[in-house]
């Protein structure tokens, strides 16, 4: 656990909790049944909100904490945000390779 | 309300349910404060995880909804899919962007 200076946690927190509600009443659908786009475009709709939320918690440690330890030199936080990163973009690539 | 024949709906639903499973503890994970290249490492599987959900539900309706409605030459079906398939896809090309 960490005390890092959040200032947009509680904005985190509401959209994720507004995924959680979304994708609940997705299974829903899903379970009676429903068009096969709808469903799609739901997903969508969730896959968005989750890429605002993690834009979100980038601006927030970036601006924060990467600034803070940066300033004492402190390599593992920015090494650890380079590899988040990369992991995040990477699914992005392979998603769009796979559509295409 | 469609009476398709989705033969992986209940895989989709698993896959709906364990979304939402893994969200709730992300959640948790951001009202403790935790670390935020974790949190983003965590949405990234999410993410990855409703991608998946999506590939199944366009394989599932491809193969099945769409050649029925092919059949009867039904074009709404599929200009839902083709309206889905483009605002899937437009939320990754977005994404993209904003990210270089």
């Amino acid at each position: 656990m960490n005390n890092h200076n959040h200032p947009q946690s509680k904005q985190v927190i509401n959209r994720l909790s507004r995924a959680i509600g979304h994708l609940e009443s997705i299974k829903k659908m899903a379970e009676e049944g429903r068009d096969c786009s709808e469903l799609l475009n739901q997903i969508s709709a969730v896959i968005s909100a989750l890429n605002g939320a993690s834009k979100v918690i980038i601006e927030d440690h970036i601006n924060h904490c990467v600034v803070e330890a940066a300033k004492v030199d402190d390599k593992k936080v920015v090494n650890d945000l380079v590899d988040a990163i990369n992991k995040y973009i990477g699914i992005h690539i392979k998603n769009n390779d796979s559509i295409h």
